[in-house]
């Protein structure tokens, strides 16, 4: 099997997160890339997860080729690709359906940052793209998704925000690998959760003070970190 | 055992959407059709899923008679029956009494079609039928919740639609056979969750713009689907 | 060990709830009458349900005095005595503090009948008792909690009723025996959940038609009964 | 092992918050003390649940120096510290982001008691603290966390009332020992559901009647008891 640690490290990352319980179905996929060899691995399309063995991941190269692989990839991988050579130092990919975040993408509203739980991971709100066109639809649907979430990115860092919403789709995570793309969702999911539940309490809830999200945010990313293990 | 293939298929999918939580206690009941042999095996009435086995499921002809099985068919049957004779290319439909889709039914509201996992199986919104009337619940009740579901159809596809909500009481699903119609049950509830959460955020969110619905469902289901393995 | 099969019923019908959910830390008990012997079986105050053993379970008279077990009994006891003594034909009684039921009780508000499932065990809403007094809490408290539930039931029957809320605490269930009531609380939960989702879909929504509550509770329960098998 | 056994039930009692529910991903942490020998154990920051062992605990004094332990302590240490300082009688504290309580918090909200499950462990409501400003923020954030908890109990009893919110954060709670605020924890959870389903069925509930709250925290707690085993 060619490139058999990229593929097992890019399986397990599916199987973590239809155990994490974000994708029912087969509504979901995660994939990894080595940017040296210009490769991406992604879950092939429709296939349930239970059946899933290493062996089915799929690899392209950044055009969108297929590389090595029996079975088609995802029909949402010219998304993923799109997001790998939008953010130059990401190295996995999410998409889920999961419930609290897809409320939010169908919503068509951030999920704004109202704790600390929040800003641990995301530097401010998740933005939300705005609904595609028709033409964008029937020209590349797929490729055009990734561009809408590239938009949003214009005065943000992906790296301080390894997260977006598709309005009426649904959420894209992504970090430094598959494993850490997969953090990433669940931790969005979790926060959109709670910040369901905070709007539910007070529609009219204020977002964090700024010096509270640098607070959290820098205390576990920035150059003078101390949470964790050094 | 007579029809041993097909009590065995039903016997399982009735399993399968008990595990999957959407019939609490002995609330819902799968069947499936034989249309060759004009047979139906249906899960028998008030029997608990932990006791249930092959030879318990009921076949019935499509005129409602018991042609083997030493338990009653469960009380339902007769809208099964109904379901089958009005949408000629189904072999399988689920009752069930899962929380969000039954809160829909409850509430005499549609799932509106706010997003793409939904759209992804129904084309459109899930409607819901209008309340039976004190004379037909008193003449065949469950045969007229059939009756009333068929109205819906009139001017939409079941095959493009496949479930619907009965007034005050809750979802039927259904498809090519039985596990189909479990998964379609499945996703009725989970798409009826994410809408749920969605009107909560915004009681006047739009449904998806009808070139999306078009697209996602396309992608999947028309004559040039690319989605899953060929 | 006396009384064995009353006291391992009453044991087991413990551990089904706490199993089920419906009883977070030790919140909640379960208790089983042998009304030829005027003995009820009763689950200690206080210990784990991990811990609780058959020869745990504390027998009472239906005067309050204890009559067999080295362990106190729940302080809720007198409530289920009050329950025994006004409904003369109920075998078994269950108080929890599940969310959606206690948060109807805290809300003070009957949980109406909105749909069938509901229907099919409860004939109508499930009432809310008034708040107790100031002077009723000081002079014995526990029994005053059955006291005002049975005052809900001078025109209703709790037979065809099977539980109630008491205002700003919880829900309590009961049946012909230990395991019924269980049941029925389930059920209670379970409707609670899809009524609060009912309502948030739609604040106004309406009971079910009475001719349409009639049937499902006559079609499992009535003189007629089709549901099950016989 | 150094004080192996308070290590041991500190270890414990993480993994006991974690197999809760009530710290998804590494989002939480427990504290135990021993009061005598003026050290508190503590869990390790960033390390997974899965990966916690006995012998990772931090020992620290009160002063918040490490004196034995081979990881950095939690980064919220110095919010327990505080804790331990300021109620004098506390063995046990507990920092969580479970999304009933952390709603609250985020909504910078006290959980109301609108129930007897609240009181029976709560003598009112629990309090949430006012935000920290940007001063406070910036000159030993952990430790302001503390002390404005703090400030909540001037005219309220910590041993009464267990737990608090620090606004825009999460939940606080505390007991006799960890095992015991790790109890206190999964009860404010508990509560703060069921306050908020009551709150979205009725957003104008009152408040349990006060002779209410005092019977049932004083059947448990007060000096005439009477709840549990003696």
């Amino acid at each position: 099997m060619r490139h058999a640690a990229l593929r097992r490290r890019v399986w397990a990352a599916n199987l973590e997160l239809a155990g994490l319980g974000l994708a029912p179905l087969t509504w979901g996929n995660v994939s990894g890339l080595d940017r040296g060899a210009g490769l991406m691995a992604i879950k092939p399309s429709g296939v349930a997860y239970r059946d899933l063995r290493p062996a089915d991941i799929v690899l392209m190269d950044l055009d969108g080729r297929v590389r090595d692989g029996r079975l088609r990839p995802s029909s949402d991988a010219p998304t993923h690709l799109a997001l790998y050579r939008a953010f130059p130092r990401i190295g996995g990919v999410v998409h889920a359906h999961s419930p609290y975040a897809t409320a939010f993408a169908q919503a068509r509203r951030p999920v704004p940052c109202l704790g600390t739980t929040h800003a641990d991971t995301f530097r401010g709100e998740v933005p939300v793209t705005r609904m595609l066109s028709r033409r964008e639809v029937s020209a590349g649907y797929e490729a055009a998704t990734g561009a809408v979430i590239a938009e949003r990115f214009v005065r943000r860092s992906p790296d301080e925000l390894p997260g977006a919403l598709a309005a009426g789709h649904g959420p894209f995570a992504w970090g430094t690998d598959a494993a850490a793309a997969v953090r990433n969702m669940l931790t969005l999911e979790t926060v959109a959760r709670m910040a369901f539940l905070t709007l539910e309490l007070d529609s009219g809830v204020r977002p964090l003070p700024a010096y509270l999200v640098e607070k959290h945010h820098g205390r576990k990313h920035g150059p003078k970190a101390y949470y964790g293990q050094s």
